[in-house]
């Protein structure tokens, strides 16, 4: 047991973002640090919503036939090498197991940085025709990139989480159906049971996916200022069918490579939500994400102990589709227990004391506004998930209104760089070219472009913020994680 | 697409085991070979069961308690090496990891053949007080154990996914209780899911897990008279807590190391069950871990097609919850269909054709017995679950018998010797000495001791079948996979 002193927060969020999210994620008991640098425990307070994530997106990715697998952990290297940009990509953070036991290999082993490589070979030999075609696979496993940059539980680490799908098609038409469906899966999940804000775009050329004609992203804004890459969807076109060899003969015995996308979210998202949520006093979570989405504090006097802890186990199991916890622990004050629970980031407290047992009702607390309701007992079961979705609704709004109100459109690169100054993402009229892209990076110091506006474009004749060249896209441009 | 003619089963089940069940895992679609020797690909055919199987397990171990969690993929050398036994029986098939990108790391790093090292390093900062346990963690992942033996999908290969579960308990009383609701939630599992007879016991001292003071296991006959270890479970005392520094504080103050458990299911168990029900057509799944219990095969003609195709997609919805195929396809005839169906193992067949129509009737047929009934389309939904049912109780019941005639009781080495040229299980009284059991492992090529019953003894006075001391234990030996 902690010095009851020191389990509480201290870290402000407003004054030191990366102190605090550090002391939330280990005092809210979501991770640990392990005995392998930038590799973290995922504690089952952050692994049950992981386990949510995927039951909940994996049931949408099955609604289009997407199906899963799993493939080996390890890449030979020559299979990795196949498809040059992937390489360049991704070999400078490969983990190579280069023995086993006390023997040398022959070749040595890549720990998937992802799949593409090992998937595609057996594509290869699967698909054959039309036929064979869609093929739709997905994988939920664990990944390894070893970054040098700072590890962040969560947000940036040399093991993570994730699923990866792989689908092939027999051409780009039913490709571009599917990708407006896997970002709608994405986009909507981070809505609807994240509760978080978030815009959909293009990469540049020069963000792209190594290997990809086109990556997609679905970007966030952390408190800090920090624009975060989210989930991500990658048109391969025909790229990595010609490296690993895919094709298909169509209906009229054509021949053809086929078309590819991949797609993944991770869990990063994890961090995003835990750091754009929570507060001062701990986690805040969604709660349609939470495990325990209420917990019930008994306020217990020696005199009417017996009756107000019948009620608290009766209203327990009462409300059990909520998975309440009971705290009826006598060596802790409820104030204390208020304290814990908020750290933990439990959604909906419940309080209950003699004389709401006298009045047959309970003081409900919502953990992200503090707002109170007492409400009758009677009426429980009718308020609580009205009150679970004002939560929800209020978090996806505040999130809403964050990122609006850091989203600048500048048109000159005066506006530009004191944007940036301010901690804001920036949107100018671009011309889309790498050397402009390029330019920005070296006079805007850690800026880098998000995504382009696929809805927008800018008019006729209106110019490059940065370069003055004819403008193109709009784009969004803004220090990231 | 395939030669139609190559597609079948070639190879006989009694004929040759070995190649039967490989010709079967390929053919049937539940896995392939990948670039990286002893590693296999799960295809959506097996990994969907995978999937099952965790839904079904997971769900009966959060009832007593356990949690999910997810720790790193790789340890330290450092680590792994803490506990003397443990190294010992794991080292000589460690992947190590000793570069990553193009560097060289300080230490080099195991990946996890199993996670008592990374894990109980933890545990050891976590655990203080008897408030803390007990602790029971979980993980469903990946492990890697680079064998050199000749690798068999499912059976034996370098990587496997299992669940891993860690427990940990302030006494051994608390331990036991849940040692037997474990290994009752694997056994059942397989009685009630898997449709497998197996039985339980205790390993001997040579064979128990390397650092447990105690393994229980849970084993099984292949068809070719091999027995092979399925879910076990290691009573671990205070081994490992003394090894990674385990202790907590009891409710008097007094210091002590904590009592562990550890216990898994792997997808061993699928190839198990596949090689176990499957037959010369190829694959036999039980129906309650079939993803697709019926496949619907119109019997199509010009005149009626419209009618039958129209009756068929009523059907396929009227059965949605047993998630049938309806198997439209014109250019292949229903004969072909039903061989492809039952080389991939759908449990129930519903034939329907124009006569069948006039009736108001369909033919279903059990894929197992190729036992046939015509069913009134009125009655289907009262008669399906039935007839899923009667399968599942005809695949235990075959997998009972199997068993149970190919294990013999035998009372001297002579007779010991010959049920195992038999391809038998023998069951004897046995002195439990490991010297013992080395001296028949040496007479008897591959023989092993299997487990000890945990049920029976051996009657006063009664002998070692092999050595002719005091028998004190009723131990089961056969070859082994």
């Amino acid at each position: 047991m902690q010095n009851k002193d020191s389990k509480g927060m201290t870290i402000k969020k407003n004054e030191d973002f990366s102190e605090w999210y550090q002391e939330l994620i280990i005092k809210s008991g979501l991770a640990d640090y392990s005995a392998v640098s930038g590799c973290i425990v995922y504690k089952p307070g952050s692994y049950q919503i992981w386990e949510k994530i995927i039951h909940i997106i994996d049931k949408e990715f099955k609604n289009i036939g997407i199906k899963n697998c799993y493939f080996p952990l390890f890449i030979p290297e020559s299979l990795l090498v196949k498809e040059s940009e992937h390489v360049e990509g991704f070999v400078p953070e490969v983990a190579w197991v280069t023995h086993s036991g006390n023997s040398k290999l022959n070749e040595r082993l890549a720990v998937r940085p992802t799949s593409e490589a090992i998937m595609y070979d057996s594509y290869s030999k699967w698909i054959r025709s039309h036929k064979d075609l869609p093929l739709k696979l997905n994988q939920w496993n664990n990944v390894v990139r070893w970054e040098f940059k700072h590890p962040v539980p969560f947000l940036r680490g040399r093991e993570f989480l994730w699923n990866e799908g792989h689908n092939a098609y027999s051409n780009p038409e039913e490709l571009n159906e599917d990708k407006e469906k896997i970002l709608n899966i994405y986009y909507n999940f981070l809505k609807d049971y994240m509760a978080l804000a978030s815009f959909i775009g293009k990469k540049t050329n020069k963000e792209k996916f190594a290997g990809a004609v086109a990556t997609y992203s679905i970007e966030l804004l952390l408190p800090n200022g920090r624009a975060i890459q989210g989930p991500d969807y990658h048109d391969d076109g025909q790229n990595f069918a010609k490296a690993y060899n895919i094709k298909f003969l169509d209906e009229n015995s054509k021949e053809d490579y086929v078309y590819q996308s991949t797609y993944a979210i991770s869990t990063r998202m994890l961090g995003v939500m835990f750091a754009i949520h929570s507060d001062d006093k701990g986690l805040v979570l969604p709660p349609r994400l939470s495990e325990n989405k209420i917990v019930i504090i008994p306020i217990l006097f020696e005199q009417s102990k017996k009756e107000v802890l019948q009620k608290s186990n009766e209203l327990k199991k009462l409300l059990q589709e909520y998975n309440p916890i009971l705290d009826e622990r006598e060596d802790y004050t409820p104030g204390w227990k208020y304290n814990e629970w908020e750290l933990k980031g439990i959604p909906l407290r419940l309080e209950i004391g003699p004389r709401d047992l006298e009045k047959n009702q309970v003081v409900l607390v919502l953990r992200h506004s503090g707002e109170k309701k007492i409400v009758n007992i009677n009426k429980l079961e009718e308020e609580i998930p009205l009150l679970l979705d004002k939560m929800h609704n209020d978090l996806y709004e505040n999130s809403k209104k964050f990122l609006e109100s850091n989203i600048k459109e500048v048109k000159n690169f005066k506006e530009f760089s004191d944007a940036i100054k301010d901690k804001k993402i920036v949107k100018i009229n671009w011309c889309d070219r790498t050397e402009c892209e390029e330019q920005i990076k070296e006079k805007l110091e850690g800026v880098k472009s998000l995504n382009i506006d696929l809805e927008k474009n800018p008019l006729y004749g209106e110019m490059c913020a940065n370069c003055g060249n004819e403008a193109k896209v709009i784009c969004r441009f803004g220090r990231s994680y």
